[in-house]
């Protein structure tokens, strides 16, 4: 990292939303169908390995790996093999260097183990909030909201996490439902059969709820899997509900934002208690990220701009997210200096809030 | 600035887009109020000088007021304060080296002075559709229409400026409103109680008033105060009223437009009244202002691209506004020069067409 | 060429998406007008050649007709006329160094030619869905899906192109019209008198029955004229419709799709039959098109992208699609280079992929 100004190398991060990390080994397209969204390789394209994100694997993580550069992707998978996942977790999430992991543990596949798990790094919990609806919900409706107020009432989490995005869209109705129609939503619910939180009506309730508590919210927002509809997560479409949830002084994390990340910037500079990532955006466009993230930060003031990775799974995306994202704000931060548009100092500031102070600061953690 | 191409650094501009200055002192917190589009800093957030522009008001202005660049922030203010507002207004709006305002009195609040107070520069009136309806709606519905005739009539402005995105979006139905719908619309309003404007009837009523006169209309589009929606001020949501207004041949000037820049470009091309900029985000974006205003220009014909500053109350705006235009301009030329993409001869047409022909040939300026 | 990696300078290129050429010659008018989606020029603007289209037509396509680049545009105009329009068609698309054409013949004005002619290239049809509808809807309502079904098993085409963005959006329903709804649609359409095929259960009509075929559907997304509006034309707005026709598995290609080229690039990502480029896009924006093709780049693999011109009628458009093509993707890959993002290899692979390999494969070209 020898182009990185030192106070981005040295730099301490909080990873500030994150997922487990899979312990077992993986053949080819197992280990693909980790680098897209698309859940696996297309028979109508080529492999996962011609993508932005798989160059980047080969580039960055064989070396870790004992591989020269840019290894073939079959050298890479076989190696990776034949150390096994749990040497392999544990040299590529350390080589992330981050000191901090908030993890959503609302998809958790048997043999997911958090990251902090590979380097003593300090964890705390972001509680899903559609997973906590369905986990109470089949208790029956009327309890619901009684039920949902008393887990979140007594959970360690620094965070409430929405997917939103997946079930019903970002476009929520700003008004707090009142009890009876939170309970008339669960009913319907559970009249349908489904055991999938999708109803917009819990949506809302359930981040009020969040909120009331002052349980920082994530919003899942913009680029993801095909499950979403991509028009209906731009983080605009929630200007009403951040309208409304502004006076209880709560912070709101939109994160991802990817391809709204300018969008998503404009929100966190008007609403006080709106902030922004370009998480699971840095490893997915890899060399490119640099771009991303100066798009993300024209008019972000740089208090409200927070670090993530929103690795899944793969130990290399903990890794890659962390490589880019210090390469990305140190190519910014360079930039700067050599325009003189800014100072040593500033950079160093910036690069400090960046990294860490404003999710410690916004999740008040110790 | 050594960097600038000559015929950028001497070009003449029109400032087809701002507002009054301040005239009174600011203490930190008045100051980086005008910082930010929220109007105010953040409790969660940092000092508003950690921002692209705060680090600009240092880097840029801080110079002229016998400071080094990139003096601390209190500095910097102190400095401001111990001069004086008159003096600091004197100081920066002539630095900007702008030779015509045109100047929209829509929100002039007690001690508010034009830019050309302070420089000697030529200013236009640009008269704001909404006030002139507030003003003349308390007179009474039934005489509504023709006292906005009268006033438009009789006006000396040289434009108009809707601020429909603020008040009811830009998708404006195309038609052109009949006096009895518009009658009944200020008969609901009057009914309504509000003193403010935000009718969709009577924001199109206008529009087509100032057209019908020959008045361009300047429409706020894009990036704003958290007033408006911003989903609902992207420029495309005018396609149907630019369709509707083309066969007028009277400009329509789409201000702003970030984050919706590129859209905005597309406008300018197919429709041949539409005219575009990307003021405030000019001097939003700061040092970053040659990545937006590149990609403003990609398909934009330079004869329907202007400049604005679109500064409000701070004279650090006007400077900060013609600084990093020039720059960008300055920037993108040298750019098509060094890759041959253009000649000299070309760059000096260009800079000239969109610092002041194109403006002087669209508001038929003398 | 000198700047271009090898790889790039002689990569076989398949243009999937493109239009004939005119074969008369054209005044100032008559040509600016086609340097424009707007039909013609502005009398509010400039000339078109103060565009970053009509640089580069001065800049790259006069030195093709023996005078200097950047000659001035009434020499290269009247040079132009004096070589006469088949010597300059010839002359222009012959330096396109383009192998094999995919040509909608769906708009074929008096006097249009085929790419090929005058290369010798090979030329592969595209039929132009609505056309088809248009052709056949005539002998009535009762028959119109099996004349639909028939010509369609018997067309030569390679691909169906679907201009429901020009017609009724791209916001498809993604349900399968029954045979009634269609001949319902089809004699509503009748009993208008309009010979325009503009009805949204007949355009997806149309595009099942392509893809059951296993035709690969074109269609157009994004920037075009000012016929369309373009918020209802981002690619996103096919959602529902890619999900739904993702189980055919036959190919549906996004063409053009600025300025939501990085939306295009995510559902090309997502969906397994879903393929992208930025035609049309990087002639307009010419020497910029560097950033539009890099976006592009960000998220889709590198399987999934192709290349085209979307010229139509002017011989320079060929020519400068392919020009500006093979740089933006020169340039894409040596900054890869540069930076140790890919080895030379994989540079090689990703030009083969997105310059023809993956057009062969989706087309099945042999």
């Amino acid at each position: 990292m020898d182009q990185l100004l030192p106070c981005v190398a040295s730099l301490r991060l909080v990873d500030h939303h994150c997922h487990g990390v899979l312990g077992t080994d993986l053949d080819r397209d197992g280990f693909e169908s980790n680098l897209t969204e698309a859940g696996s390789r297309s028979p109508l394209g080529t492999s996962l390995f011609d993508s932005s994100l798989g160059l980047a694997v080969r580039r960055w993580c064989a070396p870790l790996l004992d591989l020269p550069p840019l290894a073939p992707a079959d050298e890479y998978l076989a190696r990776r093999r034949s150390l096994g996942a749990a040497e392999v977790n544990r040299t590529l999430v350390s080589a992330a260097e981050i000191s901090t992991f908030l993890v959503d543990r609302g998809t958790w596949p048997e043999g997911f183990a958090g990251p902090g798990t590979f380097t003593g790094s300090r964890e705390h919990l972001v509680l899903r909030l559609e997973r906590l609806a369905e986990d109470v919900v089949t208790e029956g409706a009327t309890g619901f909201p009684a039920r949902v107020r008393e887990v979140l009432d007594s959970s360690p989490a620094v965070a409430a996490k929405s997917i939103a995005a997946y079930r019903v869209g970002l476009e929520l109705d700003p008004a707090r439902p009142s009890d009876a129609d939170v309970v008339a939503a669960a009913d319907r619910w559970l009249t349908s059969g489904s055991t999938r939180c999708a109803d917009e009506v819990i949506s809302r309730f359930l981040v009020w709820e969040a909120l009331d508590r002052g349980l920082p919210v994530q919003f899942h927002v913009g680029y993801g899997d095909a499950d979403l509809s991509l028009h209906k997560c731009d983080p605009l479409l929630l200007t009403d509900l951040l309208r409304a949830t502004a006076p209880l002084g709560v912070p709101i994390m939109l994160l991802h934002n990817y391809p709204f990340h300018r969008n998503a910037g404009y929100l966190a500079q008007v609403f006080p208690h709106v902030f922004v990532d370009v998480g699971l955006a840095t490893h997915a466009v890899a060399h490119q990220a640099r771009r991303v993230l100066t798009e993300a930060l024209e008019i972000v003031p740089f208090g409200k701009f927070l670090f993530s990775t929103d690795a899944f799974a793969l130990a290399e995306l903990y890794y890659l997210g962390a490589v880019f994202f210090r390469r990305a704000l140190s190519d910014f931060l360079s930039a700067g200096l050599r325009e003189h548009a800014l100072a040593q100092a500033d950079a160093e500031r910036i690069a400090h809030l960046i990294g860490w102070e404003n999710a410690q600061r916004a999740y008040r953690l110790e």
